[in-house]
């Protein structure tokens, strides 16, 4: 995860676009160097994409597997650094890198060399139950990866295994720290809570909810997707919580000439946000925390101000919510800094801090008078998975030593400076590789500089039977051939 | 995964038990063997458990991460095949093994040797979204690992990161595929049904209800845990969908003293259960699907007969709802077969069966026709780990090649009539270890010979407040004293 790649990648890509900025391609080129060497230095397109081989796998693979989603074929251990190459050995500039979590690109070096390590043999082979039966090593394996990339104000720390499970287990701890706090006299063995909760009723298994915004994502689970609203595919013919959400602000660009409007959306969006926590509260069924994107990747690219979250923060606050920051696509450096949320300058922390993808780990953050004080509350088989603790450790120290924020932050500036220049020029070629100017725009609305993270489709409602596999769009199409993967265009037409 | 070690541990533990059958004894150590060869032979307790270095450590671990569920720290290097060797040096016998997650123990030569060699180096550091950019080697790693493993009639798999995941994908696609057929026209790009779907309201978010039994176990996410009914410590103050809860047979024993009680039991259950159906119909909430055990572990170790089974399959056609299988617990040869559901002799297999556990791998088996047509219905960011399918594939062949299965059964058997030694000689020694006369019947009520795979403490509702850390509860200190792991007994007191 490296923007100097990215920048030298964006620099590849324009001839094929047939406009080319030359003042982009001067600063571009200047910033375009990887910190894996392999043998890979440009695009090279062979076959059709999807080629001969990968369409022979994917017959091949829907024998006893779902093949809907299916691009094609990888070849992975051909592919290194930024280049992936496919089953036909073509040779591909990735933008996607598995939806945003390879932090380093394929078989980087570093983390090869750590999880070969005669160490990293048994917490491969023994996933142990980490919750019962921890590792001697893992405090200090938690300690020196996990707390040195801790958000400010917050260090204790759940593991679970993917990002879904993340939000799922937050908004639990989120539902019982909001009990805790109303609960007036203690449970006792004969409480009506107890049996009532085996029957999925109250006061056992209470009426809360959760506050989610419009074009947010969250996870596929059945809390989380009824907080997940990005895409209809997504929540089609699944049983929801009828739980509230808000709107997103949507800004007017370029955010200088709109200053006011913008400001005015925000403010309208509060309000809102203000009203929905009233009614909920006022219909028996509070809301016990607010879950947000510092930027709606899945959803659209989404931002808003910094004032806007401290506005959400607190309202939060005065609601005795708790407040979910969610950086399972932001978070582990992808905007030049380590979480997206600490360029709000919050004067307090958030409750909790979600995370996956490119942290390789998945879990949340929180302070330590979050942990519920019973056990089994928050548990699963394995909280997390050692092995893969051990190669983030391997990613944060090579982040830290090649001082890889920083090169994001240049690189940032120098995508950014020449998108302004292609803006300038009005050339409808950046119209698909960055969703037209009103994407430019965005760009440089975001408070540090913007690295896309993943998925980026508008939200509409496709009708269902138009899905087509996105190695059929056109646009997947397209940018294949040119040696390009761009997740986010090829998958909706 | 060996009955025979089972049976060794069985067998030192007597002593300790202060009781001791010779019958049993002189059977047992004919099926005394293992498939791992170690350092260790038998328990070795040096150190109070858990001892001086597990307690530094504990104070170290709880300045960022939960302790509630610690028992001890495990140096897993040094364990092996059974036997598990804590951070003071405690050679122990391992029941758990890590919540019946490690099918061949501690550090298998066999599993070690798949992930040293050099073909899985990659696919360890570059985990892929399986669904969008499956490596070359995936079909035929799915097509020689998973399928000779399905369930009989079942040939689509689709791979999760974890049981409750299993679980809850297993839901969707139940859901997705009752709302299919009901469907009476398609959907066009204005259906009410994505607009609402985006606000969690029906039509596209239809309201639909999973029926669960009391004492089930199937997850902890927020649609799986509305179907858990073990323990109320597990729901307390989380919010639950208001499904249907049908009572599970509660048999009496020695089965053959109440045939016509149990078969009266089980009638009335099925008859609750075609009832809660017909009430979720009418009350607008109809039930997509019917999810169960083989065998209620988590919940208390519950069994019913197969009769009883093929009843709920029957029940759910008939309301055209899925009949899904958790055999998260059950599955991957715990019962002397690979799937425990295979003993009930159905005429048609399960809509799904979901695995995790000692399958290594997570998800559901399913048939083709309810692979949801769409893309991005069932759909996240990794799809499946394909480590963990290089280490199912060593654990399954490790399995065919020295029979276990086989030795399974033979060692069930040893197991069983030891055991009806003892409940002859009504030893109280049994009470804590086999949870009494009761669990010896029960053993002797499943369709193969049983093997103890996981929690087993009974359903009650301990009171919130007086849950100690395992480790600090009497029956955990009594049995660790003596060098043996049994988390169902130590877990509630």
């Amino acid at each position: 995860m490296n923007r100097a790649p990215l920048v030298a990648r964006k620099m590849l890509q324009y001839p094929f676009a047939r406009a080319y900025s030359s003042g982009v391609a001067a600063a571009v080129a200047s910033a375009a160097t990887s910190t894996v060497d392999g043998p890979h230095t440009r695009p090279v397109v062979k076959t059709a994409i999807p080629g001969p081989r990968s369409k022979a796998l994917l017959e091949e693979m829907g024998k006893s597997l779902s093949t809907s989603q299916v691009a094609f074929f990888t070849d992975y251990e051909q592919s290194c650094g930024n280049y992936m190459v496919d089953a036909d050995g073509n040779v591909l500039l990735d933008l996607l890198t598995q939806i945003g979590s390879l932090p380093l690109g394929y078989n980087h070096p570093a983390v090869m060399a750590a999880v070969s390590s005669s160490s990293a043999l048994t917490p491969l082979v023994t996933r142990p139950s980490l919750a019962m039966f921890p590792p001697s090593s893992w405090p200090e394996l938690v300690q020196s990866t996990l707390l040195p990339l801790a958000p400010r104000g917050l260090s204790e720390v759940t593991l679970m295994m993917c990002g879904t499970c993340a939000n799922e287990n937050a908004f639990k701890a989120a539902f019982i720290n909001y009990m805790d706090v109303k609960r007036e006299k203690p449970l006792t063995p004969d409480s009506e809570e107890y049996s009532s909760t085996m029957l999925n009723q109250p006061p056992g298994s209470p009426k809360l909810s959760i506050l989610s915004f419009m074009g947010g994502f969250h996870g596929r689970a059945l809390g989380t997707l009824s907080c997940t609203h990005s895409k209809p595919i997504h929540k089609l013919d699944i049983p929801a919580f009828d739980w509230p959400v808000a709107l997103f602000p949507r800004l007017q660009y370029p955010l200088d000439q709109f200053v006011r409007e913008n400001e005015m959306e925000e403010k309208r969006c509060l309000a809102e946000v203000e009203e929905k926590m009233e009614k909920a509260a006022k219909a028996g069924e509070p809301v016990a925390a607010i879950i947000i994107e510092p930027i709606q990747a899945e959803g659209g690219d989404n931002h808003a101000s910094p004032n806007f979250f401290k506005g959400v923060q607190s309202i939060a606050k005065k609601h005795g919510a708790s407040f979910i920051v969610d950086e399972v696509q932001t978070g582990g450096g992808a905007t030049g800094i380590t979480w997206a949320h600490e360029s709000w300058g919050l004067t307090e922390p958030p409750d909790v801090v979600t995370f996956a993808k490119k942290m390789i780990v998945a879990g949340y953050y929180t302070t330590l008078d979050k942990r519920p004080k019973e056990g089994y509350r928050i548990f699963n088989t394995w909280m997390g998975d050692p092995i893969r603790l051990v190669m983030l450790k391997a990613v944060a120290a090579e982040i830290r030593s090649k001082d890889l924020l920083s090169q994001f932050r240049e690189s940032g500036d120098v995508l950014l400076s020449g998108l302004r220049e292609l803006e300038v020029q009005e050339l409808n070629c950046t119209q698909e590789l960055f969703f037209g100017k009103e994407k430019v725009s965005l760009i440089e609305r975001s408070a540090t500089p913007f690295w896309y993270t993943g998925p980026g489709a508008r939200v509409h409602s496709a009708p269902l039977t138009a899905t087509p596999p996105i190695r059929e769009t056109p646009s997947f199409q397209r940018f294949a051939a040119k040696g390009l993967i761009w997740e986010g265009v090829g998958r909706w037409e």
